[in-house]
């Protein structure tokens, strides 16, 4: 057995979420068939994160554990032929240590989430980005933001669906950039609430608005309570960068 | 009467090109029949440059004359929601002298050609890139580009159902630069040749691959013949970018 690395990229629209739904189709469920398709094992998938439905990946890390002797190049480009049509895609792959863990092994998650700030709903990026018609100050949503950096019990910004043992997490960035007519939100973390980035940008967006003070915000996370939270931004926006490892 | 220049973003990808076509949707005829839907006038629109199917635009100028007493803010908004759900939008308007017109007045286009250069197919960007999976050498391009700028007679690279009264054009820019995996060439000219952009990219391309040499450019150039052109490049990783007023 060889434990292999990947690195994934995927357009989460057509997809229930990345982890296996019974219900409908998943991007687990199209690798493990990719993988299945190349070597004709059974093999099982494990991601760095679990994504929601709508949710897109530029650098999703997985790794699986094959047996048939196969070189990491090879095996990228056979999973990507077995891939298509599905908008997924492997775009690095290595072998790793027995050890190493895809999703046990991260030491950091980062996320971008994208707005377009702008009267014109999207055309191109439709499906791509959050549209906000209404203009937003980035500065002041970026200056509020950074009381959420930090250690903190996140509960007014976590899903009731979340199965984190604790409500407690580090969020090492949270940075607001506008470019053009695009709001961009960065967050790193160790890990993330079910929601966590979500629900964060859907405050910000309030500040942004001025319907929220950066004031407002500490309030809504110093409540650590879900009934505190402003609005939870749809998935179509978010995207998983990257998965960091020592 | 009152002229309104408009700027308008689309994804090309659903309609046959620009102009009005007898046997398949157009962005004119959408535009035309969205502000027949606000106006209730039957109106002519006129753009910048014609695109061709797939073909997309980030920044395209037209105008159109309306009887009608309404704000360009107005105009805008009403015309945008008439316009769902295909994938064009009005991103800016204006009211300008009669004397104005977007193709005629229009003194330099400019166009952008994405491609993507890795292994792996597009996702997120389907539709919206070309895929060239051989490594190109983007300054060998660049290089290469430069012996097309200026005055020309740009047969070589021109479509057989060209318009064009001369194949004489004079280009101002044709840059290409490497952005993390993609390759981008930037060009702009007072107007060009049909399919002249996606042909100078196909030749391009061919010289990134290492294919051809600058001096086969040059002389394909030179040869002021059709079946001297290398490659056409597809339709999806073109934008028209901008049209430029005095």
């Amino acid at each position: 057995m060889t434990r292999f690395a990947l690195t994934i990229e995927f357009d989460g629209g057509p997809f229930f979420g990345l982890q296996r739904q019974k219900d409908g189709p998943s991007v687990q469920q199209s690798l493990e068939e990719a993988i299945h398709g190349v070597t004709g094992e059974e093999v099982r998938v494990h991601a760095a994160g679990r994504t929601d439905a709508g949710v897109h990946a530029l650098g999703m890390r997985v790794h699986a554990d094959i047996a048939k002797e196969i070189a990491p190049f090879r095996l990228m480009e056979a999973i990507n032929a077995h891939l298509r049509p599905d908008p997924i895609v492997v775009i690095a792959c290595e072998t790793v240590d027995d050890d190493w863990h895809a999703r046990f092994s991260c030491v950091e998650r980062s996320y971008l989430y994208r707005i377009l700030n702008r009267r014109a709903r999207p055309t191109l990026d439709r499906g791509r980005v959050w549209h906000v018609a209404t203009e937003l100050d980035a500065a002041a949503m970026h200056e509020a933001a950074q009381s959420l950096v930090g250690r903190h019990d996140f509960t007014t910004f976590r899903s009731v669906h979340c199965q984190s043992d604790s409500p407690v997490k580090t969020l090492d960035r949270l940075d607001v950039e506008r470019h053009g007519n695009e709001v961009h939100i960065h967050a790193a973390a160790r890990s993330f609430l079910h929601h966590q980035v979500r629900s964060m940008v859907g405050c910000l967006s309030l500040v942004g608005k001025g319907q929220w003070t950066a004031q407002d915000l500490r309030h809504a996370l110093e409540a650590r309570d879900r009934q505190a939270l402003g609005l939870n931004a749809p998935p179509e926006g978010l995207y998983f960068v990257e998965a960091a490892y020592p």
